[in-house]
This record gives structure tokens, C-alpha cells and sequence, in this order.
């Protein structure tokens, strides 16, 4: 049952702003027993990026309990969508619209039950991210670059695909953050050029600094991953991961993922 | 009447790819009297745009007769929209997927009308637009540089912003192509990088070859933009307007929109 503006009706005005040109933003997160997981972090950043597109954020006790309502019994993922509404013609935005919401529900993917394996392989993307620092960080509707990397495997056995951006630095997965730890140390991509920041990611980096971890947020060009002791991909819905092979490069289990996969579930702040 | 699929319904499946990630692509076209203009080009750029995405083109026979029984009477406006479709949650695009096409008419826009004046006015946008080689010419469905762009300016005396690319070439309108004229010949920025390589651009282009003139396709800086004899921007809404001021900058006529206005509506090859 996918809700649009409350109701279950599953279908948007063909006019909407979000189709014609992916005016948008959305989350998705992990459900259990028909609660959202990480709600507080999700909901923080569907404003933030509401707010960077100048979108009204729906209220949110009313958009948490269309979540609950939403989801599937058991564990589940929900997607929460705003767009700008359904509007005239043309880029610019006419007063008065409305925001159009939309929360999906669907089963947890089997990658991302607790018994899919930990560790995963991955591989280069060829694509090359463009650089917008107005859009960068923002999970906004204007995906098609993901679109097209991901649609450079077909072979199951790859988990996920990096991405470089065209000067050459290494931002994340077409559907994950990166992690690297290194030395005692853990760095991320900066993603102030281009990339989504998500919240899994705000979440490690917050633990890391509750567990005494020196954190970076950083230009890493590739040699910085394959230099790495562990490298982790994370999202909401497969929480931490473990990179055991990236092509040709195979690493052993450093410790890293395990001692962050406890503290990603802590709510502690 | 939005028609989607053939449908007079008006509205997508809220699940549709167009939606989800602006997976898809559009054509925004005139129409007479219930029949569209320059319907050759804009299904060859239809049909390429969908290639370059791996989209299936819809039918040029079905989309045409759709185009025809959607059309406002008198001077009107259609836009297709061409989505990957509805589908499951993920970038990965799933087996058998069939495309989502939407037919959406439009009353002709007051600034388009014949009686509006050749002359406007336009301004310099802060925007940047980000190269991304493997979409740039495309009219795909990831707008939101162009949203952002548009939203720079609410005086209705500026008609259209102009835009540079992060490195500092110049690349076009918000929703217009860019033509410059300086010494005889005629020049447009090279799309390989971003922006939209449109149909009114395509058939100027065209239209200057046949009349002679030395046509080029070249990084333009805005220093070339300001010393040019006589400047323009088309689209398939507007054709071909004279950009009269720019900011501090005026220009008198030099007679090449006139010459161009004519041979942009000859249907020669």
C-alpha cells in the first residue's frame, strides 16, 4: 500500500514536479514490526534536504505514523519521497504549491537480511561523477547517474559499484557511503562536490567519535582505499559491510566492521 | 487531457522510475491546430535520447496520433515524457520493465505568442553546471540544475538566465540554446559536456548551412558571448528570439535573428 498525501491510492498526478524534473528528495529507511529504524536521523536529514531544495518538510508526527501505518508486518524497508508538487508548466516554481508525499513500503531486499554474509565485493564503476556543490550531499530525485552505473554489472556476485568523481576522487557505492580505516583512524569521502550523505554514514562517524576513533572526511583518491587495513560500505538498509575483495584486491578481516555494526545501532545521542 | 499510456487517466503509478530517480527522458513541442511542429526532428531526438538511455522509443505512428488527439486547439504546447517505467525499489533497472509514456498538453504560453516582442532580456545565472559527459545533450528527466538556475530571478522583465558550465565555458539558457553571430559566422556552444542539445538548435544549424553560413560548435567563453555582433536563444517553444540586453550590455539589431526566424520554420531536409 503506497500512500501519497495519506491516502493508498499508489498513484501521483502525471503533472507532478517530481517526475518532470526529479524536483525532490527522498529516504530510505529500515523498518521492524512496523517502526521506522533510525527515525530521528532520517527524518533530520529528509528537513535538511527539504530545506536545500526549499521544500516544505512534512510535519513529522504526521509522516511517522503514515510510516508505521505503511509498513510491512516484520522487517521492511519504507521509502519517503517529497516533491514539489503537481504544478504548470516550465522551471519555475509557481506560489503555492503543494508538496506531494509519498511513503512506499516493501520487504527487507534478501541482501539485506542479518543472514546475508557480511563481507562483500565490489568493483570500479567506469562512470564518473559530476561535480555540483549545489545538489552534492542531498539525496535529492536526480539519480540517473546511479541509474547508469549500476547498470554496468549484471554479475550477482558484486555487491555494490565505487564511484570516482572526474577529478579522479573516490566518493562511494551507487547506493552506499564508504568507509575506510586506516592506521587506527577511519576516513570518508568528502561529498561536498557530488555523492549523497547519508545517514548511516552521520551515524558511523558519530559512533566512531563515542568509541575514541579519529574520524576524516576527506579527498581519497583509489590508491587511499586499496592502501586501506578495512573498507566498509553502510546505508540504512544493510547498516556496515565489510569490502573483502574490490577486483583483483582481496583484504582479511581487520575487526573494524564488527566493533562498528555494534555501535551503528546505538541510539546514544 | 494528460494521457498516460494512450490513457486519459492523468495520473502515474506512484512507483514509476520517472519518479523514483528521473529515469527517463521528455520533448516539449508546438502545436497548430491539433498537429505538432517539427515533429521529424523531435521524434529523432525522442528516439536517441531514449537510445542513450537504453529506453524503448515509443511507436512514432502511436505517439503522433496521441500528440494530435491531446493538443489544445489553436497554438498549443505538448510535452512527451518517456519513462523507464514502474518498477521495483533499486537503481538496478529489472527485466521486462515496459516504459511510461505521458502526453500532456498545454495552452501556448503568453511569451511565445507571435504578437510577444523578437527582443528580451536575459541575465548571467550563479549556477554552475556540472559536466557529465555521459548525459550532456540528453532531455532527461534530472532537471534540478535548471530548477535551481530558474529560481535565481523572479523580475518578469528577465526573460531567460544564461549559464556556464564549472570550468567556465558558457552553455546555454535555463530552457534555451545559445547562438552567437560575430563576423559572419555563427556560433554555438559545444554540448559534449552538459546542457541540452535542442531541436530549434539543431534546425538553426541547419538552416545556416543552407544560407551559407560558416556554422561552429566551440567552447565559448563569456567574453565571446559580449563581443558577438548579435545574440540569440531558441528553444522549440519561442524559436528564436534577439537577446537585446545582457545585464549592462545592449545590442542593436544586426538583422541575423530576422534572417534566421525565416529559416527556422522551413521544413527543407
Amino acid at each position: 500500500m503506497i500512500l501519497v498525501n495519506g491516502q493508498p491510492t499508489g498513484i501521483v498526478d502525471a503533472g507532478d514536479r517530481g517526475l518532470a524534473y526529479g524536483d525532490g528528495v527522498f529516504r530510505t529507511l529500515r523498518t521492524r514490526a512496523g517502526q521506522p529504524l533510525w527515525w530521528r536521523d532520517h527524518y533530520r536529514k529528509l528537513a535538511a534536504d527539504c530545506a536545500a531544495l526549499g521544500l516544505a518538510c512534512p510535519d513529522e508526527a504526521r509522516l511517522h505514523a503514515e510510516v508505521c501505518g505503511a509498513a510491512v508486518a516484520g522487517e521492511g524497508v519504507v521509502r519517503i519521497t517529497v516533491t514539489r508538487g503537481a504544478g504548470t508548466r516550465g522551471y519555475a516554481v509557481p506560489p503555492g504549491l503543494v508538496t506531494t508525499r509519498i511513503v512506499s513500503p516493501a520487504p527487507l531486499p534478501a541482501y539485506a537480511e542479518d543472514t546475508a554474509p557480511d563481507d562483500v565485493t565490489v568493483r570500479w564503476c567506469t562512470l564518473r561523477l559530476a561535480r555540483q556543490p549545489r545538489l552534492a550531499g542531498i539525496k535529492h530525485l536526480n539519480r540517473l547517474e546511479n541509474v547508469l552505473a549500476r547498470a554496468e554489472w549484471d554479475d550477482p556476485a558484486i555487491f555494490e559499484g565505487l564511484l570516482c568523481d572526474d577529478g579522479g576522487a573516490v566518493i562511494g557505492g551507487v547506493m552506499s557511503n564508504l568507509l575506510v580505516a586506516r592506521g587506527g583512524d577511519l576516513y570518508t569521502p568528502d561529498l561536498s562536490q557530488c555523492g549523497v550523505a547519508g545517514v548511516a554514514r552521520a551515524r558511523l562517524l558519530r559512533a566512531a567519535a563515542r568509541l575514541g576513533i579519529r574520524t576524516h572526511i576527506d579527498r581519497l583518491p583509489p590508491a587511499a582505499i586499496l592502501a586501506a587495513d578495512e573498507v566498509m560500505i553502510c546505508n540504512s538498509v544493510i547498516g556496515v559491510r565489510r569490502v573483502a575483495r574490490l577486483d583483483t584486491k582481496a583484504w582479511p578481516p581487520a575487526g573494524w566492521t564488527d566493533t562498528l555494526k555494534t555501535a551503528l545501532d546505538e541510539d546514544a545521542d
